[in-house]
């Protein structure tokens, strides 16, 4: 498969994840009990603002300033969550889902674009999960919400695998397609499993070889 | 008038606004009983925060690189803000009227400035609203004040109606001037008129056509 | 000493800042318990997010897209902190003195490539306050803990004061060298003082001529 002919799906990914996180960001607003123009800004940033600081750190012009397609698409989501929030019956659950499906999309275009634009395969990975979890902090900044690098869920660590699989197919000749579908898989299924199963990683306090509590 | 005849007039709302907003980032510090430093950070980032933004989004260089009068302007008011807020009767009035001067004109000169760079319709209104509401959003995050965002009042909006204006007003083949100034007017009204008669958009729960609360 | 001689120093000032910035990060990690990915996150932006702000606004390509030793340390120094936090006796003062010397370091390194890049001397001096600070102010928002700006101490201030010196000792012809010496030493000797001695700035409150407290 030709690279020229992966574009196009590339685009579409790219669409549907601003899409998801748009939905993400509007869902917080509903929380909060924003307005429209609250739903507008965070479903809008949620959707494009993880894109676009990946973007800024390539030096590429900023991917939804050309088309406008990106913008109005978070647009409308916002709007039609404004409206139609309310029939989910467990919205909580459904953010999950759709936003594991954004962060696996996100990773492997963020770290597929990171390669294209010359970063090595340390930067392009941290292209991928900057795309995929940047957006969400600044949501849950702006929503008051405590961030995804406070909850003590694998998360970001979706993220980094994922395009941590997509740098090594890769790396080891496999076709974009295949390195795509591959990465998205990894990156979603371990989402997936850590949400079902509430997998989560050790922390600090509880990380291998440290010292009981009483000595800390 | 001529493009080149309007870029002076241009310039001086971009330094008018610049110093407006650095009075409101540092009232919020003299709120918080910040040092100096404190003023001069909290006054120069929401001086040229948005437009920064704004800048970097559009890829072109960033306004206050190039001339420092910006950046003396933020610092020059940051420290007055210092040695004079004690002086204003009602602090808060006064920064909210500031404010909606600076946050008409920027909206104006934002939307401008994104038209000029290539921006479609679209893009260019986000730049507007983007420049108008970005220095005080990270003036709220870093004074651990509720956002703009959050706080429901008419205030996006206004930018949103101006660079609305200012785009359609172009659009139909009006000079810049006419448009700044029509874009300038409608934004200063109804941000004033919502401060005045306390206007809201409704919220999420109170939207058109949401359910009763105890259904939610 | 020629430029080009003192470009390795500089390089290697960069990465003990990177290194030194990710370590307060990291640290905060500590103190939150979070996960491996937490410290990896707040580790990497806390040690490169001020230069990769300065090298934004300066328009050059970030400096670490180009070289993945700066993240690699970055994540490095997290792991190596998620694994060894709590060998150290007090971690805040080592926190502190690691943290002050990594600010004289980057201030010095950051108004020294504004200087290059062709900014001005005031903006040269905004872009080693910026770089010194910035990191810090995104890895305290992240952390949820009070920003640098809003505790009264000397701490930008002890930058603000580098910077200047290191423009003023251009300014009169001195060597790159010599400038970076002393405006180092500037800005540690201060921020060290600060800390021993508990020094602060007048806040806006107890500023000279204030109004007594109960006519505020």
């Amino acid at each position: 498969m030709l690279p020229e002919t992966l574009q196009p799906l590339l685009t579409v990914m790219d669409l549907v994840a601003v899409a998801v996180f748009a939905v993400t960001g509007a869902i917080v607003a509903s929380r909060k009990e924003m307005d429209i123009v609250g739903f507008l800004w965070l479903g809008t940033i949620t959707g494009i603002g993880g894109g676009t600081v990946r973007d800024l750190l390539l030096g590429v012009p900023v991917f939804w300033m050309r088309e406008p397609i990106y913008v109005v698409t978070a647009i409308m989501v916002s709007i039609a969550v404004y409206f139609t929030a309310h029939l989910a019956q467990s919205r909580y659950r459904v953010l999950l889902w759709l936003d594991a499906v954004g962060l696996a999309m996100v990773t492997v275009v963020g770290t597929a674009k990171g390669l294209d634009a010359g970063a090595g395969p340390v930067n392009a990975i941290v292209m991928g999960v900057i795309t995929a979890s940047l957006g969400g902090i600044i949501r849950d900044i702006l929503g008051h919400e405590p961030s995804i690098i406070l909850r003590r869920e694998i998360y970001v660590t979706a993220s980094l695998v994922g395009a941590l699989v997509y740098v090594a197919a890769i790396g080891m000749g496999a076709d974009r397609a295949f390195a795509a579908a591959f990465g998205f898989a990894v990156a979603f299924v371990i989402r997936g499993l850590a949400m079902t199963y509430a997998w989560s990683l050790p922390t600090y306090r509880s990380r291998p070889g440290a010292p009981p509590r009483n000595e800390g």
